[in-house]
Formats: structure tokens, C-alpha cells, sequence
């Protein structure tokens, strides 16, 4: 919107909110992952019907806490930001917004239940925090093998799906309603359930044809769950060999983010926004 | 049979049927796909009592729609070809016949449930259209690995068989009628549940040397699906070194150099440069 | 014994019972393949009741055919070989004794369970023909790279079964004997169980506290599923790599066994035994 | 605290208690290893009901054997060492006091439950001595793969665990109280007992929709167990790779040439020369 630098303060409410690069920034960050977490352990343990009896009064007061600090929290990262609208309508943003409102909205409508519950994605917030620890970290590679291996793995699944409805509409024509496999999407389930080397039990094959074909599904299911392993440890190790020789590519990237444009993961020796081109 | 070329339209048609280069031919694969996946929808809720009784006369008239669809395109298929009996004995041409076929022949005899489960067939034709696919992506690596692995694999899954029928065995003879182990094969069926970390939990060991025996499985078990995923690994690593000839760069850098200040190893993404802040 | 050259038929004899280079001994071996087969799947039908009520004439009778073929073996492998007693108690010899005689002694003694169930062992002998086969294929590396993770394998699994024993000590104090951990063995069991990611079921945690204990045990039982499987793939690569580069020392062994000392897997190019000087 | 060094007979103490190079110092490990495995033994047998009824006796005066003698070792590792203050509060010191004194306490307060169990702590000690084991064995490249992809596997365990909790809330409200699923924390237990693919079968979704999410868990978990492994396999294959500097040649095969006819490359067990029969 309008292109002047923001002004001293709110340079200085973004540097601490938005970057982990100075102490107070650093101290936001932990203080922020355990207020999420502590939100997180209130909303789990208000599910607990014996507990929730007992400390309902509690949980309410510590919620209503929470929601008070995210608030403003909301409203600072709003006010920090060159372009708020910009914010708003980020994915972090959206997130911020739904996991605050359920409370003040259970003001007017009452606790409704699935509402209440849009505040587990709170959690959401924690891989924003983490992102900072994963650029300390060196799990980059990982990231880049797993980039480089989730179309394989994409056609691995979608061909366990197949030959899980193909192998469900057998089981339920050899066992039938009466052993549990009442229908072909449950036995679509059933297969996916034995495949997957889970094995619930809730549903299992009485007869002896039907045993000779699960175990048959289980031995594949042994013999193929070796290939997205094999997939990613390729691909991993394809990942050391390349990251051995050039060196050079290592830039250290930080967690500055440009006050104009918000854009992140800059270069640590840079002094201009890449994206454009704003004094960071 | 005739060996002079498919005339014109003929020729167009197998165009868009059998290639999908065009765009056409690919308009036809992903509405065939389509089809395919609602029809097995179809025959998926059909099996679910509750919406079956519900809805009978909406999915009946769905299936007629999708069973005359896919006549056409059988004939059109069969019109297109120079060899129409050559696909009408391939894999798929068969495949074609017996997915389309039950709903003729429940016409005179009535639904008879397994026959119509003929009809989860179809599922297969996706096969054939994501053929196409593979050949875009770059699974060959893949298909490779598994070729050259295959036979060590299914040497690997007959030792897993003997083992567990000889397992078997003894857990019959410890555990006994009594505790579920009613007879040899069952019992092998519980070993192959065991061993492959499935565990369905519907028999299992009482005694306490049975339990014992049934630990040393599922230790067994747990080293033992190593082997298959080592095996797989290793392959398609191999394969990897085989490949690697162009040895592309990293992308997220790009070799462009500032017009102003010459500084190179700019983000791909970047329009500005990160040093001078000049536009790229 | 006797060091002068076995006359001509039992040398011939020993041709097709110990070899599988002429077409007779791999005729032999193919017709006990099928044999050996077929008599686990007649003692496995054994086994379950509705059959044994229905056919256990047929089953007597086959079994008895059977036993017999397989005493012919047996004496024709003692005739053949020149030392018979290193035969009869060799690992085979044995086996090949112990599946044989149970039907023999069911005359004197009546059908004792155990004992019939001593015919399961006749699958070991399966390994026997199976080793022709693997020296057919190639999955020597295969082989290879177990002997060299075995060590480290086993190391493996006895931090694991520590691991159980204690995590299983904690988890009958936490859960106690009202909620299935009825004494610590039993817990012990159940460890296994979970770590190994079988899960049957039959004992599971109640309380929440064992609840949360269950949950790290099976996140550590995931996490750790890794190393096994990362030793095999490790060792799996490394054998691949070494084995590109030397290649003079792929000899090819046969399969011959000396008929003076039994010793078997001789070069291919070798006319007299490496252990004892014979002629082969 | 004295500076003095300890005299001979502690010294040779010393040796025997903390060492495993002279033959009485490995004896002291064996006899060590072999008590604490029969105390970990009968404290498991003790918790069993109808062992511990019928022989109580036999265990009390084992359990007091086996205490006393911990209590002379215990006692001998202060004197041997010349800070016996760092041993009485280091890790195995610990270890050592707490798993001897419960016995003691229970003659004052009579047999505690949990206290008894510490005894189970006594299996710790068993690492102690395997360490001198692992040594000997050449098990350090896994333990240096496994510190390598430590902080990449905690991180993934962390992710599972923040996915786990989402998806957890989801068949919460999905489920409900009805199907089992009464509370958030049971609904994320459920979710790890799944994604792990343990699946116990005690709590098992109802409902078509949360069938349909738990497949999609399923197929998630067995997509990301390739993660870890791949971790691990990578970081270990490159532990290879760093190593690999003696390459010895494959054992089977000597470099010994026959005296006879020259011929090289015999097997390493073989007398007599494969080409002429001579002895070698």
C-alpha cells in the first residue's frame, strides 16, 4: 500500500514477532510454543468428560487467558506487517483467525462442539515456529528427498488403492455379510486395515478360503511395503552423494522476512529483499 | 487381416482412443477415467444395503448409462483397430467384455451377485490409461529396480512361507484346538497374521509357552522385513548410479548475474538482486 | 571306508540323487519337490476335522504311498553314497529319518499326536532342492549381505528384547493385573507385541497413563523398525559395489557333490574334489 | 580424594571388577552377566500367581542370595575405585544401589509392590557389560549412523506425533463417544496405535466416514514408515562409504598356488588341488 519504511517501533514489533534472529525475537518464538502447547494440553483435556466436570471452571478461565494473548497477538502481527491484508489472507493468517474466534463466538451460539474443536488447528501454528528450528537444523536434504520421491510414492499409493478395492470386492464375495465384510466399501476398508500390516481385527476372514486370500494380501503387503522405503533411501542417499561435491550452493539462509513484502528465507549476507527489491 | 491402411476416420478415431497425444486423445482418456471411477463408485455403494434399497432405481439407471457408454467405446474400440481380433483376445479386450457384459446377462437371469462383482473389473482399464501416464512421469527407475529384485523377492517371501508353515505346525501342537490353533493351516494363517506384523488379534496365543514361540515370530518378523526393503533399496540406488548422467543443478539457484553489480547464484524465484537491490 | 570308486549304477545312483546337472537328477529332484509338497498338504488336511471325519481312508492310504517313496529314498541315498554313515547322521540324514519313521511307529503305538506332527519336517527338505536353485540364481549378494549384518542384526535384537523387559516391568505396575497385564512375563509379551508392531489386541492398555506409555513404546517401535532395515540396505549396496569391480572370482560352483566325501558346491572347472583329491 | 595410587591388591581389584582384558576380569563379566540374568528371571517368574503360590520359599532365599551377592559387588566397587564417591553417584551407581536395596526395605516395610520392581533396573547393568562386547564387536558405524540421523529421526517422530494429534481431533468428532473414541487423548492414542500400523483392534471406527479418514491414516503410515528407514539407511551406507579404505578380498578364495600344476584361486578350506588332485 503505501511505500514508506515502517516506522521505529513497528520495525522494532516485527523484528520480535516475525524473525528469531535477536534475543527478544528468540524469547517470543519459546514463549509462543509453550502457550500453543498449553492451549493444545486445555483443549484435549477439556474433551476428558471426568475432568472437564471437575475443573470446568478452570479450563474456562485458562481459555479464555489463551484466547486473550492469541488476540493480541493477531492484532500485533496485523499491526507489525507493511500490507495486514496481505496477513490476513495468508495460510498462517486464516489459521490464526479460526483457532481464536471459536471462543468468542461460543459467547453468543454456546460451546458448540466441532466449533470448539477448530482450535486444534492451534497446532498448525507450531510448524510456523519449527520452520525456524528447521533452518538451524540440517534436515534440508530429507525435505529434498522426500520432494523428489512424492510423485513415485503418489503412484505407489494410488496403486495400493487399487489393488485394495480389486482385492476388497474378492474378500466380499468369498466371506460374504455374515463374517463381517458387509459390504465393498467396508472391505475395500477391511483390505486397506491388512495391507497396511495395521490388522485392527474388528473385521477378520472366517473362512478358509478367505484366510488363504488375506494371507496372501499380508504376504504382499510384506513384500511391498519395501518400496516407498526403497524409494525414499535412494533417493536420500542420491541426496548425500550431490550435496558432497558442489559445497558452494550452501548459502546460509535466515529467518529475516522483508517488512515490504513479507517474503522469507533470505540470504544471510543479504541487504535488499530478493523479491522486491526493499531494504530489509 | 486386410493390410491396407484404416481410412480416414478410422484412423482419427484409434487417434483418439488408443494415443493420447493429442488433445483430443487425452479429452478421451480423462473422461473414460472419469467414468470408470464413478462406475466403480457405483458398484461400490450398490453393495451397501442401506443405499441400495434407497436409491435402487437411480443406481440402475446409472449403471445402464455407464454399461451403454461402455459398449460404444467396445465397438469403437473394435471399429478402430486393423486387427479387431487381436484385441478382442488381448488382456484388456477381454477386460473390456466381461466388465461390460453382466448387466446384459442380468437381463435374462436376474442379478446374480457374482457375476455383477465382474464388473470391479473395470477397475483394471485404469491400468491401461495410467500406462500413459508412466510413460510421462519417470517411474522406469522404479519399474526397473522391481524387475531386477523380483525374483530375489520371491525367493525371500517362499522362505517366509516355508517358515511359517513349519511355525505353524508347532504352534498347533502347543497351543491346541482348545485356544483357536483348531488346525495346521489355521495355525500357518496365524503365523503369516504374525510375522508380518499384521496381528488381527482374532487367534491368539493363551499358554505361556505359546506366547513365548509367538515373541520369537514376531521378533523374527520384525528383523526379517529388512530383507525385502534392503533388497529394493539397494536395487534402485543402483539403478540411480546407472542413471546419472546429467547430473542437472540445483534449481533453486539460477545462474544469472546481477546487471548492476555482478553478484551471481541468484533464487530462481528472485526479480531482484539480493545485494544492490537492482531489478534482474 | 573303502577307497575304490563306487561301482558303475551306484555311481550313477549318485548322479541323479546328489546332482542336478544331468536331466535325470533334475527330473528326480522336480518329482520329490512335488512329493514333499504334496505330503505337507496331505498333513496339513489332516489336521482339520471335517476332513480327517470325511476322507481318513484316502489320507491312510496316501500317507502310507508316500512314507514308502520316501523310505526307497532314503535307502537308495545310503546305497549311493560311499560312506553312508556320514550320511545318516548328517543334518539331512537325520531329517530325512525323522519324517519318515512316524508312520511306521504309528503301527506299534497308534497315531501319537506329536509325533505324526514330526512329519512337518519333510519341508525342511525342500531346502535342500532349494539350493540347487539358488546357485541357478544369483542371490548370493543377497546371502552375503545377511552374514555380514547378522552380527549387528542380533545385537539389534537384544537391545530390543532389554528394551521389552523393562518397558514390560512398567507397564504391569501401571496397568496391573485387573486390566490383562497379569504378571510381567505376560507384560513382557504384550511389548513385544506392540514394539514389533504386530498388535493383536488381545491384552491392551486401559488406563491413561498406559495408554501414553503404549503410545511412546509404539512411536520407539516405528523409529527403530529403521534399523534393521537400514543395516540390510547398507551392507545390501555395499555388496553390489564391491562385486562390480573384481568379477574374476565369480566361480562358478555346481552343483556335484564328491562321491567320496559328500563335500559339495565344487568349481565348475574342477575334476577332483577340493577336500579329499577323488576324482569327481 | 587421596592422590595416592591404590595398592596392589585393589589395584588387581580393580582389574577384575571394572575390566574385561585378563581372564579373571571376564570370568567376574560372564559370572556377573549369568546372576543378573537369573535375578531379572525369578522376579519375572515371582510376579507370576500360581509360580510365586507354589515357590515362595525357593524364590525368597534365591532373591536374598542373589541380593547379597549384589551387596559384595556393590561394596567391592567402592573399594576398588579410588573416588568411590564419583561411582556411588554416577548413572550405574545408581542403578546399582537402587536395584540391591529394595530387598533390604522390605524386611522394615514388608514387600512393597513397586518397589520390588525396581529390581527390573538390574537389567540396565546388562548394558554395562555389553558395552565391553560392543567394543569387540564392530558395531560402531551403527552407532555413529544412529547419532548422525538422531536429530533428522526427532524431528519426523515430532511431526507423526503433531499429525497424530490433529487427525486424532478429527475422528473425535467423527466417531464420538458411541464408537469408542470417548475423549481427544484416546482419539490421538487411537491415531499412533494406527499410523504405526500396531493397531490393537480395542478401539475400531464405526462409522463410514471415520473408516474412510483411518484408511487415509493407514495408507499415510505406510507411506511415511519409508522416512526413518530411509534416514537411516542413507546415513549408514554413507558410514560405509567413509570407511572403506582396506577392502579385503572375499575370504572364500586364497592366493595359494597349487605345487603341482600352479593353478590359483583354490578355496580356502580345500587340501587337495581342484585342477590335479595334488595335495596342496
Amino acid at each position: 500500500m503505501n511505500n514508506k519504511p515502517l516506522n521505529s517501533w513497528r520495525r522494532k514489533l516485527h523484528e520480535i514477532i516475525y524473525e528469531a534472529d535477536t534475543p527478544a525475537g528468540k524469547l517470543f518464538d519459546v514463549v509462543l510454543l509453550i502457550i500453543i502447547l498449553a492451549s493444545i494440553a486445555f483443549v484435549m483435556l477439556e474433551s476428558v468428560k471426568s475432568i472437564n466436570v471437575k475443573y470446568f471452571e478452570l479450563l474456562n478461565v485458562l481459555e479464555w487467558l489463551i484466547t486473550i494473548l492469541f488476540s493480541i497477538e493477531y492484532i500485533a502481527r496485523i499491526i507489525a506487517v507493511k500490507k495486514p491484508l496481505k496477513y490476513i489472507f495468508s495460510f498462517y493468517g486464516i489459521i490464526d483467525f479460526l483457532s481464536t474466534a471459536p471462543k468468542y463466538i461460543s459467547l453468543f451460539l454456546g460451546g458448540i462442539h466441532a466449533l470448539a474443536a477448530l482450535r486444534a488447528l492451534r497446532l498448525l501454528r507450531v510448524f510456523r515456529i519449527l520452520k525456524l528450528v528447521h533452518f538451524l537444523g540440517a534436515s534440508q536434504n530429507l525435505v529434498k528427498a522426500l520432494k523428489a520421491s512424492r510423485a513415485k510414492i503418489s503412484v505407489f499409493l494410488l496403486a495400493v488403492i487399487i489393488v485394495c478395492i480389486i482385492l476388497g470386492t474378492i474378500m466380499y464375495l468369498v466371506e460374504g455379510e455374515e463374517n463381517g465384510f458387509t459390504n465393498i466399501p467396508v472391505s475395500v476398508y477391511w483390505c486397506i486395515v491388512t495391507l497396511t500390516t495395521v490388522g485392527f481385527g474388528d473385521i477378520a476372514p472366517q473362512t478358509p478360503l478367505g484366510q488363504f486370500i488375506a494371507s496372501l494380501v499380508m504376504i504382499l503387503g510384506y513384500g511391498i511395503i519395501a518400496v516407498p522405503t526403497g524409494i525414499v533411501s535412494a533417493e536420500y542417499t542420491n541426496q548425500f552423494k550431490n550435496e558432497k561435491t558442489p559445497k558452494k550452493e550452501d548459502v546460509n539462509l535466515n529467518t529475516q522476512s522483508c517488512p515490504n513484502c513479507s517474503k522469507e528465507n533470505h540470504r544471510d549476507d543479504a541487504d535488499f529483499c530478493y523479491n522486491c527489491g526493499h531494504k530489509i
